[in-house]
Protein backbone atom coordinates (compact mmCIF):
# COMPACT_ATOMS: atom_id res chain seq x y z
CA UNK A 1 0.00 0.00 0.00
CA UNK A 2 1.48 3.36 -0.62
CA UNK A 3 1.37 5.28 2.04
CA UNK A 4 3.33 8.73 1.22
CA UNK A 5 3.57 11.28 -1.47
CA UNK A 6 6.21 14.06 -2.16
CA UNK A 7 6.19 17.14 -4.19
CA UNK A 8 9.59 18.48 -5.32
CA UNK A 9 10.29 21.27 -6.95
CA UNK A 10 12.13 21.30 -10.26
CA UNK A 11 15.73 20.91 -10.31
CA UNK A 12 16.50 24.55 -11.48
CA UNK A 13 14.75 26.22 -8.73
CA UNK A 14 17.34 25.96 -6.28
CA UNK A 15 20.17 27.55 -8.56
CA UNK A 16 18.53 30.23 -9.57
CA UNK A 17 17.25 31.35 -5.95
CA UNK A 18 21.04 30.88 -4.76
CA UNK A 19 21.28 34.00 -7.30
CA UNK A 20 18.67 36.24 -5.60
CA UNK A 21 19.24 38.84 -3.07
CA UNK A 22 18.65 38.41 0.33
CA UNK A 23 15.80 40.74 0.40
CA UNK A 24 12.93 41.82 -1.61
CA UNK A 25 11.90 45.51 -0.71
CA UNK A 26 9.14 45.96 -2.02
CA UNK A 27 5.85 44.50 -3.53
CA UNK A 28 7.23 44.73 -6.97
CA UNK A 29 10.21 43.06 -6.29
CA UNK A 30 8.40 39.91 -4.69
CA UNK A 31 6.14 39.93 -7.24
CA UNK A 32 8.85 40.04 -9.87
CA UNK A 33 10.37 36.87 -8.42
CA UNK A 34 7.25 34.73 -8.63
CA UNK A 35 7.03 35.60 -12.00
CA UNK A 36 10.18 35.53 -13.09
CA UNK A 37 9.84 31.45 -11.69
CA UNK A 38 6.71 31.52 -13.77
CA UNK A 39 7.81 31.84 -16.79
CA UNK A 40 11.08 29.43 -15.81
CA UNK A 41 8.79 26.65 -15.58
CA UNK A 42 7.61 26.70 -18.74
CA UNK A 43 10.45 27.80 -20.39
CA UNK A 44 11.67 24.16 -18.86
CA UNK A 45 8.67 22.66 -19.21
CA UNK A 46 8.38 21.30 -15.59
CA UNK A 47 4.58 23.00 -15.04
CA UNK A 48 2.09 25.28 -15.85
CA UNK A 49 2.74 28.71 -15.75
CA UNK A 50 2.48 29.43 -12.39
CA UNK A 51 4.62 30.61 -9.22
CA UNK A 52 4.42 32.09 -6.20
CA UNK A 53 6.70 32.93 -2.74
CA UNK A 54 6.01 33.31 0.50
CA UNK A 55 8.08 36.17 2.34
CA UNK A 56 8.15 37.18 5.82
CA UNK A 57 6.02 40.79 5.21
CA UNK A 58 8.59 43.11 7.21
CA UNK A 59 11.89 42.15 6.30
CA UNK A 60 11.38 41.32 3.02
CA UNK A 61 13.12 37.40 3.19
CA UNK A 62 12.52 34.67 0.98
CA UNK A 63 10.96 31.80 3.49
CA UNK A 64 9.99 29.43 0.26
CA UNK A 65 8.88 29.40 -3.33
CA UNK A 66 6.95 27.31 -5.91
CA UNK A 67 6.29 26.53 -9.06
CA UNK A 68 2.73 24.92 -10.24
CA UNK A 69 4.18 21.23 -10.72
CA UNK A 70 0.51 19.62 -11.18
CA UNK A 71 1.31 17.65 -14.50
CA UNK A 72 4.82 16.71 -14.09
CA UNK A 73 3.82 15.53 -9.71
CA UNK A 74 1.52 13.79 -11.42
CA UNK A 75 -0.77 15.78 -8.25
CA UNK A 76 -3.81 18.04 -8.99
CA UNK A 77 -3.12 19.96 -5.24
CA UNK A 78 0.41 20.70 -6.44
CA UNK A 79 -0.33 24.70 -7.68
CA UNK A 80 2.31 26.81 -6.88
CA UNK A 81 0.69 28.23 -4.39
CA UNK A 82 0.08 24.83 -2.32
CA UNK A 83 3.39 24.44 -3.00
CA UNK A 84 5.19 27.53 -1.16
CA UNK A 85 2.83 27.29 1.41
CA UNK A 86 3.78 23.37 2.41
CA UNK A 87 7.30 24.34 1.91
CA UNK A 88 7.42 27.46 4.28
CA UNK A 89 5.73 25.38 6.95
CA UNK A 90 8.04 22.70 6.47
CA UNK A 91 10.92 25.23 6.33
CA UNK A 92 9.43 26.93 9.85
CA UNK A 93 8.44 23.56 11.18
CA UNK A 94 4.69 24.10 11.75
CA UNK A 95 1.06 23.69 10.22
CA UNK A 96 0.74 27.82 11.08
CA UNK A 97 2.90 30.38 9.83
CA UNK A 98 1.06 32.83 11.74
CA UNK A 99 2.83 31.23 15.13
CA UNK A 100 5.91 31.89 13.74
CA UNK A 101 5.87 35.62 12.41
CA UNK A 102 4.09 37.72 9.86
CA UNK A 103 4.05 36.22 6.31
CA UNK A 104 3.04 37.10 2.56
CA UNK A 105 2.33 34.83 -0.19
CA UNK A 106 2.55 36.55 -3.16
CA UNK A 107 1.34 35.05 -6.30
CA UNK A 108 1.71 35.29 -9.96
CA UNK A 109 -1.50 34.73 -10.66
CA UNK A 110 -4.96 34.97 -8.50
CA UNK A 111 -5.30 31.98 -6.42
CA UNK A 112 -8.23 29.19 -7.75
CA UNK A 113 -10.60 28.41 -5.50
CA UNK A 114 -8.72 25.82 -3.71
CA UNK A 115 -5.63 28.00 -3.28
CA UNK A 116 -7.88 30.95 -1.98
CA UNK A 117 -9.68 27.96 0.72
CA UNK A 118 -5.65 26.96 1.50
CA UNK A 119 -4.79 30.32 2.46
CA UNK A 120 -6.60 30.79 6.01
CA UNK A 121 -5.28 27.73 7.26
CA UNK A 122 -1.84 28.15 6.42
CA UNK A 123 -1.34 31.07 8.58
CA UNK A 124 -0.24 34.35 6.06
CA UNK A 125 -1.57 37.60 6.78
CA UNK A 126 -1.17 38.60 3.23
CA UNK A 127 -2.02 37.96 -0.12
CA UNK A 128 -0.46 39.59 -3.21
CA UNK A 129 -1.39 38.96 -6.95
CA UNK A 130 -0.45 39.53 -10.46
CA UNK A 131 -2.45 38.15 -13.08
CA UNK A 132 -6.09 38.05 -12.29
CA UNK A 133 -8.21 35.27 -12.70
CA UNK A 134 -9.72 36.34 -15.44
CA UNK A 135 -6.40 36.33 -17.44
CA UNK A 136 -6.07 32.65 -16.49
CA UNK A 137 -9.25 31.82 -17.70
CA UNK A 138 -8.76 33.87 -21.27
CA UNK A 139 -5.89 31.10 -21.93
CA UNK A 140 -8.25 28.01 -20.95
CA UNK A 141 -7.43 27.95 -17.19
CA UNK A 142 -10.06 27.37 -14.56
CA UNK A 143 -10.17 29.22 -11.81
CA UNK A 144 -13.21 27.27 -9.81
CA UNK A 145 -15.97 28.58 -7.85
CA UNK A 146 -14.99 30.99 -5.66
CA UNK A 147 -16.97 32.48 -3.32
CA UNK A 148 -18.31 36.25 -4.09
CA UNK A 149 -15.89 39.10 -2.29
CA UNK A 150 -13.26 36.86 -1.65
CA UNK A 151 -11.48 39.86 -0.78
CA UNK A 152 -13.58 40.50 1.79
CA UNK A 153 -13.84 36.77 3.07
CA UNK A 154 -9.67 37.46 3.00
CA UNK A 155 -10.34 40.13 5.13
CA UNK A 156 -12.90 39.36 7.66
CA UNK A 157 -10.11 36.91 8.45
CA UNK A 158 -7.13 39.05 9.04
CA UNK A 159 -5.30 38.34 5.16
CA UNK A 160 -5.19 41.64 3.42
CA UNK A 161 -5.48 41.37 -0.55
CA UNK A 162 -3.08 43.52 -2.86
CA UNK A 163 -4.48 42.84 -6.54
CA UNK A 164 -2.75 43.91 -9.86
CA UNK A 165 1.10 44.03 -8.85
CA UNK A 166 2.97 43.31 -12.45
CA UNK A 167 -0.13 42.06 -14.10
CA UNK A 168 0.39 43.24 -17.43
CA UNK A 169 3.81 41.32 -17.07
CA UNK A 170 2.10 38.16 -15.06
CA UNK A 171 -0.65 37.87 -17.67
CA UNK A 172 2.12 37.97 -20.57
CA UNK A 173 3.80 34.62 -19.52
CA UNK A 174 0.23 33.02 -19.29
CA UNK A 175 -0.46 34.31 -22.97
CA UNK A 176 2.84 33.04 -23.66
CA UNK A 177 1.85 29.70 -22.57
CA UNK A 178 -1.12 29.86 -24.30
CA UNK A 179 -0.13 30.92 -27.67
CA UNK A 180 2.79 27.55 -27.15
CA UNK A 181 -0.48 25.27 -26.42
CA UNK A 182 0.84 24.25 -23.12
CA UNK A 183 -1.71 21.83 -21.22
CA UNK A 184 -4.82 23.88 -19.17
CA UNK A 185 -6.58 22.00 -16.36
CA UNK B 1 17.16 25.60 0.41
CA UNK B 2 14.15 23.04 0.89
CA UNK B 3 12.83 21.89 -2.06
CA UNK B 4 10.89 18.95 -1.38
CA UNK B 5 8.09 17.84 1.18
CA UNK B 6 6.72 14.62 1.84
CA UNK B 7 3.31 13.27 3.40
CA UNK B 8 2.89 10.11 4.89
CA UNK B 9 -0.30 7.89 6.40
CA UNK B 10 0.16 6.62 9.96
CA UNK B 11 2.04 3.77 10.77
CA UNK B 12 -1.40 2.26 12.00
CA UNK B 13 -3.23 2.59 8.43
CA UNK B 14 -1.47 0.29 6.37
CA UNK B 15 -1.95 -2.49 8.85
CA UNK B 16 -5.83 -1.49 9.49
CA UNK B 17 -6.50 -1.44 5.91
CA UNK B 18 -4.93 -4.98 5.54
CA UNK B 19 -7.82 -6.39 7.26
CA UNK B 20 -10.44 -4.44 4.98
CA UNK B 21 -12.33 -6.99 2.64
CA UNK B 22 -11.45 -6.83 -1.12
CA UNK B 23 -14.89 -4.79 -2.15
CA UNK B 24 -17.10 -1.71 -0.73
CA UNK B 25 -20.59 -2.67 -2.31
CA UNK B 26 -22.65 0.44 -0.93
CA UNK B 27 -22.24 3.74 0.06
CA UNK B 28 -23.36 2.64 3.94
CA UNK B 29 -20.04 0.44 4.15
CA UNK B 30 -17.56 2.92 1.84
CA UNK B 31 -18.65 5.62 4.90
CA UNK B 32 -17.91 3.05 7.31
CA UNK B 33 -14.07 2.88 6.00
CA UNK B 34 -13.80 6.59 6.22
CA UNK B 35 -15.54 7.22 9.72
CA UNK B 36 -12.97 4.06 10.83
CA UNK B 37 -10.48 5.90 9.66
CA UNK B 38 -11.62 9.43 11.20
CA UNK B 39 -12.44 7.59 14.80
CA UNK B 40 -8.67 5.45 14.47
CA UNK B 41 -6.97 8.62 14.03
CA UNK B 42 -8.27 10.19 17.31
CA UNK B 43 -7.69 7.05 19.15
CA UNK B 44 -3.78 7.15 18.35
CA UNK B 45 -3.27 10.48 18.28
CA UNK B 46 -2.07 10.97 14.65
CA UNK B 47 -4.63 13.76 13.79
CA UNK B 48 -7.64 15.20 13.59
CA UNK B 49 -11.04 13.69 13.80
CA UNK B 50 -10.97 13.70 9.93
CA UNK B 51 -10.66 10.21 7.18
CA UNK B 52 -11.56 9.89 3.55
CA UNK B 53 -11.20 7.02 1.05
CA UNK B 54 -11.28 7.00 -2.76
CA UNK B 55 -13.17 3.74 -4.57
CA UNK B 56 -13.91 2.71 -7.77
CA UNK B 57 -17.50 3.99 -8.33
CA UNK B 58 -18.58 0.36 -9.97
CA UNK B 59 -16.24 -2.23 -8.81
CA UNK B 60 -16.28 -0.75 -5.13
CA UNK B 61 -12.59 -1.40 -4.57
CA UNK B 62 -10.73 0.89 -2.30
CA UNK B 63 -7.81 3.17 -4.09
CA UNK B 64 -6.59 5.26 -1.27
CA UNK B 65 -7.13 6.21 2.30
CA UNK B 66 -6.86 9.60 3.71
CA UNK B 67 -6.55 11.25 7.59
CA UNK B 68 -6.20 14.45 8.65
CA UNK B 69 -2.36 15.24 9.45
CA UNK B 70 -1.97 18.51 9.93
CA UNK B 71 -0.73 19.11 12.92
CA UNK B 72 1.46 15.62 13.05
CA UNK B 73 2.42 16.61 9.09
CA UNK B 74 3.25 20.00 10.02
CA UNK B 75 1.38 21.04 7.05
CA UNK B 76 -1.90 23.04 6.58
CA UNK B 77 -3.06 21.50 3.13
CA UNK B 78 -3.00 17.61 4.73
CA UNK B 79 -7.06 17.10 5.28
CA UNK B 80 -8.33 13.65 4.95
CA UNK B 81 -9.41 14.49 1.62
CA UNK B 82 -6.19 16.14 0.13
CA UNK B 83 -4.19 13.14 1.27
CA UNK B 84 -6.88 10.58 -0.07
CA UNK B 85 -6.55 12.80 -3.45
CA UNK B 86 -2.88 12.99 -3.65
CA UNK B 87 -2.39 8.93 -2.72
CA UNK B 88 -4.68 8.09 -5.46
CA UNK B 89 -3.41 9.98 -7.72
CA UNK B 90 -0.04 8.99 -7.29
CA UNK B 91 -1.07 5.06 -7.34
CA UNK B 92 -2.88 5.70 -10.29
CA UNK B 93 -0.38 7.65 -11.76
CA UNK B 94 -1.96 10.55 -13.03
CA UNK B 95 -3.13 14.14 -11.58
CA UNK B 96 -6.43 13.24 -13.19
CA UNK B 97 -8.62 10.64 -11.78
CA UNK B 98 -10.66 10.85 -14.53
CA UNK B 99 -8.48 9.88 -17.15
CA UNK B 100 -7.95 6.50 -15.62
CA UNK B 101 -11.79 5.72 -14.76
CA UNK B 102 -15.13 6.65 -12.41
CA UNK B 103 -13.81 7.85 -9.19
CA UNK B 104 -15.51 8.42 -5.74
CA UNK B 105 -14.09 10.19 -2.65
CA UNK B 106 -16.20 9.76 0.48
CA UNK B 107 -15.26 11.63 3.45
CA UNK B 108 -16.29 11.38 6.68
CA UNK B 109 -17.24 15.43 7.02
CA UNK B 110 -17.88 17.47 4.33
CA UNK B 111 -15.24 19.18 2.55
CA UNK B 112 -13.92 22.77 3.63
CA UNK B 113 -13.21 25.47 1.13
CA UNK B 114 -9.99 24.06 0.13
CA UNK B 115 -11.12 20.78 0.00
CA UNK B 116 -14.36 21.69 -2.10
CA UNK B 117 -11.50 23.62 -4.32
CA UNK B 118 -9.70 20.60 -4.65
CA UNK B 119 -11.95 18.41 -6.27
CA UNK B 120 -12.74 18.85 -9.48
CA UNK B 121 -8.80 19.40 -10.10
CA UNK B 122 -8.87 15.89 -8.86
CA UNK B 123 -11.23 14.07 -11.73
CA UNK B 124 -13.42 12.40 -9.04
CA UNK B 125 -16.70 11.89 -10.23
CA UNK B 126 -18.64 11.54 -6.96
CA UNK B 127 -18.62 12.97 -3.64
CA UNK B 128 -20.41 11.13 -0.59
CA UNK B 129 -20.31 13.33 2.88
CA UNK B 130 -20.95 11.65 6.40
CA UNK B 131 -21.35 14.73 8.97
CA UNK B 132 -22.43 17.92 7.42
CA UNK B 133 -19.94 21.09 7.95
CA UNK B 134 -22.03 22.45 10.58
CA UNK B 135 -21.27 19.34 12.60
CA UNK B 136 -17.39 19.89 12.27
CA UNK B 137 -18.02 24.00 13.08
CA UNK B 138 -19.86 22.89 16.60
CA UNK B 139 -17.14 21.50 18.02
CA UNK B 140 -15.06 24.55 16.81
CA UNK B 141 -13.40 23.48 13.30
CA UNK B 142 -14.08 26.52 10.47
CA UNK B 143 -15.27 25.48 7.72
CA UNK B 144 -14.00 28.47 5.53
CA UNK B 145 -15.79 30.09 2.94
CA UNK B 146 -17.51 28.14 0.38
CA UNK B 147 -19.63 29.29 -2.47
CA UNK B 148 -23.44 29.14 -1.60
CA UNK B 149 -24.69 26.37 -4.07
CA UNK B 150 -21.37 24.20 -4.02
CA UNK B 151 -23.02 20.85 -4.41
CA UNK B 152 -24.99 22.84 -7.96
CA UNK B 153 -21.79 23.94 -8.82
CA UNK B 154 -20.22 20.31 -8.42
CA UNK B 155 -22.91 19.09 -10.26
CA UNK B 156 -22.61 21.15 -13.29
CA UNK B 157 -18.87 19.75 -13.19
CA UNK B 158 -19.93 16.60 -13.73
CA UNK B 159 -19.95 15.29 -10.02
CA UNK B 160 -22.64 14.00 -7.88
CA UNK B 161 -22.55 14.65 -4.39
CA UNK B 162 -24.54 12.74 -1.40
CA UNK B 163 -24.59 14.07 1.91
CA UNK B 164 -25.81 12.36 5.52
CA UNK B 165 -24.59 9.07 5.06
CA UNK B 166 -23.82 7.97 8.21
CA UNK B 167 -24.22 11.30 9.71
CA UNK B 168 -24.57 10.26 13.24
CA UNK B 169 -21.88 8.16 13.24
CA UNK B 170 -19.63 10.83 11.70
CA UNK B 171 -20.84 13.08 14.18
CA UNK B 172 -20.49 11.25 17.06
CA UNK B 173 -16.01 10.55 16.18
CA UNK B 174 -16.63 14.72 15.74
CA UNK B 175 -18.02 14.82 19.07
CA UNK B 176 -15.30 12.63 20.85
CA UNK B 177 -12.98 14.93 19.21
CA UNK B 178 -14.67 17.89 20.66
CA UNK B 179 -15.29 17.13 24.18
CA UNK B 180 -11.40 15.56 25.05
CA UNK B 181 -10.34 19.14 23.96
CA UNK B 182 -8.42 17.89 20.71
CA UNK B 183 -6.31 20.75 19.06
CA UNK B 184 -8.52 22.77 16.53
CA UNK B 185 -7.78 24.68 13.46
Amino acid sequence: MTSSFTLSLPDWVTSFLAGQPAVFADLNSRMKLAVTLSSLNIEHQTGGPFGAAIFDIAAGTLIAAGVNIVVPGKCSLAHAEMVAIALAQKILDTHDLGSQGTYQLVTSCEPCAMCLGAIPWSGVKSLVCGARGEDAEAIGFDEGAKPDNWIDHLHRRGIETTCDILRQQAAEVLNRYGAKGGIRY
